[in-house]
């Protein structure tokens, strides 16, 4: 192969049919940002959207809920297009964690048998299901060559997110509906970036964030999904008082809706959902086929210079080769990944993010990373390792990486 | 008693050492707003904070977590002085529901026994209690005479969401402890309007919103409270990557965090936060005695109105006489309630709200509600009353009330 220099990556831009996505965000300092797989950019309509809200607040004050009493619903049915769902079976509320807490102990309630996890998944994942499996005196089961007999809910990621590999989700589905279980996916490192197809793929449950690729800002709500033919069935764990029949009534017992609002549990973060919708709205503009074909090609090339100057470094690919067992973020290995991490943030500009043991984690987003950026990023981190810049710095570890 | 006419009420106002704090709220239209207790009006200083939010976010990206990661806990210490609580035992965080789940699960796994609450309280806290009781296979008694030998939670609002009543927190704390059971207060009433010591009455955990009196916005996220004494000892059922020790090690097995931030679950919501910081900023400043001597004041002329004008026109008072028995607000009864809180809206601008059968909430403000604000609402009350303008409407019901 040819080698990549920079005007290659600016022709690649020039062609980007996508790039006046790239103007719908905020961008006001010269880093390098390859973090939209942690934190996404604030698009260019969300300032208006969180203030037009706020205003909306101080003008209607108690009488703005006849509007926002359906906007969980609402903003669900608005990702329904990125997630391959139909409309009634999304809502946009509580965080990734409360929502898998919620959904996974619906899940336990409606079946017995064990809990099937990957050990690879993010934390929150496992904390969340070892603390319902004492709950509920089940098992805890890692994945492994295959399903265990008795299995009430197999619960993975899409998307792995350190390794960036991506699931099978129809075909591990279909294998936990063989042995009875119910599956439900974690949709964090692929909603926005990598087309779902919820529907399609059988699934039963599904959770994700929307600060990362959907870019709805810090700890902004998450959302979650339960198939229709489920719904009636399944109750969430957490009681709330909007999740109840006749919500207004306050009557006695609780007696869950009679759709996916039934899932909600408390008073709904209306400035956060409005900023969900905001996210979103420019991703269904440019649609996921679009984004998918310039996330593969933003990671294709990083998989190419890495071969052409990052493994002379040192370096090890850390997710798979074949675009199609990828999501939109590829982790990039070395021994002292932790420093050559912090030198890239601290001398060259460059924002990844660091997973233990040893990843470098470079997150391009396809709303708003150009191909240059990537080739800027891989060229400086080369300059930074031969130069032996990280070689310099403490080992001392921040709270937050 | 002489006859309080509007000249009286307007010579409260311009007595009133409290009435610089309603010039820090924004005030749009001509409402006459009685419905702080159900959502608070705009800070005029929250506009900023939470566009200075966004703005960092757009600025700083996935490095503003260095600063927002310790935010739940600064903004719980910052709620601190309003709830007599010492620093260390709050967090911002989560709804209500979600909170009460958490710290109720957490008092159950300590301990044997069962559940006392009050069939009184707003439902949200009965349905949480009663899907954990099925849980934890415990019994749910409803609050009589005396409590059970063997209870592990008392279950509690300080005031009541309908009476207005206020509960002895100090008293019944006690009781509940000489059964060995731990002591939970739902502020959602009190929080910002009603001095609230939570070290002085012994409380072990408390649970309330911002949205009401603190005034932080819809579905701000909520509050919650551990006895400093107890953190170590007691463990969320949520077990989320913000409550893990060492959380950024993502370790394999959840370790809760050494202090409060073990109630976390997921991601916190940062702009909402913010606001909960600003709402609390301006009632920091006056001071929760200064707001309770307006407070009292103000329900006081609603009791005084009541009798005056409302009782021969058929109403009743639903809220104790005595102000040291009471919370904020005040509800009236009467048969037609409904009917007349919708005229109320409609038809004289006037905003409280309904609570079945028959309560209309008149929800004063110390913040921010005027002397004059009150007299007018009783005045437009009594006319439209008298006229028989809600007799001419329908009785159909809205979702929202």
């Amino acid at each position: 192969m040819a080698v990549i220099d920079r005007e290659t990556a600016r022709a690649m831009d020039t062609a980007d049919p996508l790039a006046w996505l790239r103007e719908r965000f905020v961008h006001v300092h010269e880093w390098i940002y390859m973090d939209g797989n942690s934190l996404g950019r604030l698009p260019a309509r969300t300032p208006a959207a969180v203030a037009g809200t706020v205003d909306d607040w101080g003008r209607r004050l108690v009488t703005g809920w006849h509007d926002w009493i359906d906007l969980p619903a609402r903003a669900g049915d608005e990702l329904a297009p990125l997630l391959g769902a139909r409309p009634g079976e999304l809502l946009a509320c509580d965080s990734v964690t409360v929502n898998l807490y919620k959904l996974a102990g619906a899940a336990l309630s409606d079946r017995p048998g064990a809990i099937v996890f990957d050990p690879d998944d993010f934390p929150t994942d496992r904390y969340v299901l070892a603390g319902l499996a004492a709950q509920h005196g089940r098992e805890l089961v890692a994945i492994g060559d295959g399903l265990p007999a008795h299995t009430a809910l197999v619960c993975l990621s899409h998307v792995n997110y350190r390794s960036g590999e991506l699931a099978d989700m129809a075909r591990i589905t279909a294998a936990a509906h063989e042995r009875g279980a119910l599956a439900l996916w974690d949709l964090c490192h692929s909603a926005g970036a990598v087309p779902v197809d919820l529907e399609g793929a059988g699934a039963d449950l599904a959770v994700g964030c929307t600060y990362k690729y959907l870019n709805a800002g810090p700890g902004a709500p998450g959302f979650l999904y339960v198939r229709r033919e489920h719904i009636e069935r399944l109750r969430s764990p957490i009681q709330g008082w909007f999740g109840q029949a006749d919500q207004f009534a306050m009557g006695p017992e609780y007696r869950p809706a009679a759709g996916i609002t039934r899932f909600l549990a408390g008073t709904p973060p209306i400035a956060g959902i409005e900023a969900v919708r905001a996210g979103a709205a420019d991703l269904a503009e440019a649609g996921l086929p679009a984004l998918r074909r310039k996330s593969v090609a933003l990671t294709e090339l990083i998989v190419a210079l890495h071969d052409q100057r990052l493994a002379p470094l040192g370096f090890t690919l850390g997710t798979p080769r074949e675009p199609e067992r990828r999501g939109a973020h590829v982790s990039i290995r070395h021994p002292d990944a932790w420093r050559i991490c912090r030198a890239l943030i601290e001398h060259a500009g460059v924002i990844p993010d660091f997973r233990g043991p040893d990843s470098i984690r470079l997150g391009p987003a396809p709303a708003y990373t150009r191909f240059v950026d990537v080739w800027d990023a891989v060229d400086r981190l080369c300059s930074l390792v031969a130069d032996g810049v990280h070689e310099r710095l403490g080992d001392e570890r921040s709270r937050v990486t």
